[in-house]
């Protein structure tokens, strides 16, 4: 029987601005009986990832330009917040009403370029600063990397990290957890060329394993009001890899479904 | 602490065509020690299902049009199997070197209508027909919803199923489970109007639970010759739901990704 585990520590704390995350992390697994161990798999919620690295802007700094202005009247959003989307993309690729999907300057597509205002609390800054939103991590693959150099340096332990958000797709309602950076651990895996059970060379096996660990750590974390954006998979046989998240994006002259 | 437990026997038995499923299921968790219990998800592979619902077909017996031959030429591949994929499908989306994507008549946007040559015993029907391919299930729904039935009648325990198949995505590389059919489970949960934690009304909340769990048991499932085409999920706070796989689709005038 193969088998994994996966477990989430209730009633993990709200990051503060700029907040270490290591200390948080260690001391909720360590309190719920479950302390990190080698080849274990750390998901993260991205939104703690930003928390700590204080990514948080002010809508109200922002000044909306013509073109925000216009793309903000087509999807019927706040001029400042699609300004906002619009310094953090790299393009427009949708924008109706409700709906204003954007290519990421990190390269992801997404909605709104991730830009979130769930959980945040409105009093965590500044009393006179209250129309706060969270912008992605500036390199989710560097602050996996980091992460996961401080857990090795500190606890002596040897993980994979993986920085997960949730992301809508095309053709497929609601929205599941997608590994936007990772480090120690092997994102895509090509089996194309292998053999199946019956020697037929497989033609076009790559499981995306980094957006699957994202997805199945979002069943125990979830996306409201559940407060456990921490999840740990164990058992996984694991390759350490080099890749980076960002092997997971389509090449513009290569992605056939646009 | 928060726990999910997934296990997938090994070396799971090779389905003949018309086989029923739900003895060798039981055979391989009985073995393995973990039968299977109220509030479980069993999670399975469409190939083992397709199989068992003799969804053969022999490329021999196909006579391409016109129109396949058409198709064939740009997408580089065999005609008959273009002509196969054709009758499975409602309409093309994408033809080109090496890439032929259609919506099948059952709502997916898919590869190749999921037509797979691959793990399929070349002498499992006869002698004589050799270029053997597998469809997908008739209607995945229904056929959870058997298995789902079966289970409670024979073993008097209450589950979910899911059937999962990989699929390819736009703009990401590789290939995630998700779940194209379902009983007894919530595939997608709306919580839109919910309150976060700060009391901020929810805008766009919709996890696509069934895919997250068909994602999560494809990483002990494996794609290639791995043998473990089931696996159950242990432990999720599970919402008797009677949505079918179908509620996961995005209907045509609401993809605003395409």
């Amino acid at each position: 029987m193969s088998r994994l585990s996966l477990f989430a520590p209730d009633n993990f704390p709200l990051i503060q601005p700029g907040q270490p995350l290591l200390p948080a992390i260690v001391d909720a697994l360590t309190q719920g009986g479950q302390p990190l161990a080698d080849n274990d798999i750390l998901v993260l919620a991205q939104k703690i990832v930003s928390k700590s690295e204080n990514r948080f802007i002010d809508l109200g700094d922002i000044v909306a330009t013509d073109e925000a202005r216009d793309y903000a009247a087509r999807c019927l959003k706040e001029p400042r917040f699609i300004q906002a989307v619009l310094n953090e993309s790299a393009a427009v690729v949708r924008c109706v009403p409700n709906v204003f999907i954007v290519q990421h300057k990190l390269g992801f597509t997404l909605a709104n370029a991730g830009i979130d205002q769930s959980n945040i609390d409105p009093s965590c800054i500044n009393e006179e600063h209250r129309e706060l939103a969270l912008l992605l991590p500036q390199d989710p693959d560097a602050s996996a990397a980091a992460l996961r150099r401080q857990i090795r340096d500190t606890l002596g332990v040897n993980v994979g990290v993986v920085i997960s958000d949730s992301f809508g797709r095309p053709w497929r309602l609601g929205t599941t957890g997608v590994c936007i950076g990772c480090a120690g651990v092997e994102p895509i895996r090509d089996q194309r060329g292998q053999k199946d059970l019956y020697g037929r060379t497989l033609q076009v096996t790559m499981p995306a394993i980094g957006d699957e660990m994202a997805a199945a750590a979002c069943l125990l974390m979830g996306e409201a009001s559940e407060g456990r954006p921490i999840a740990v998979l164990r058992g996984l046989e694991v390759i350490e890899a080099d890749l980076p998240a960002t092997a997971l994006l389509r090449a513009g002259n290569e992605d056939l479904f646009r």
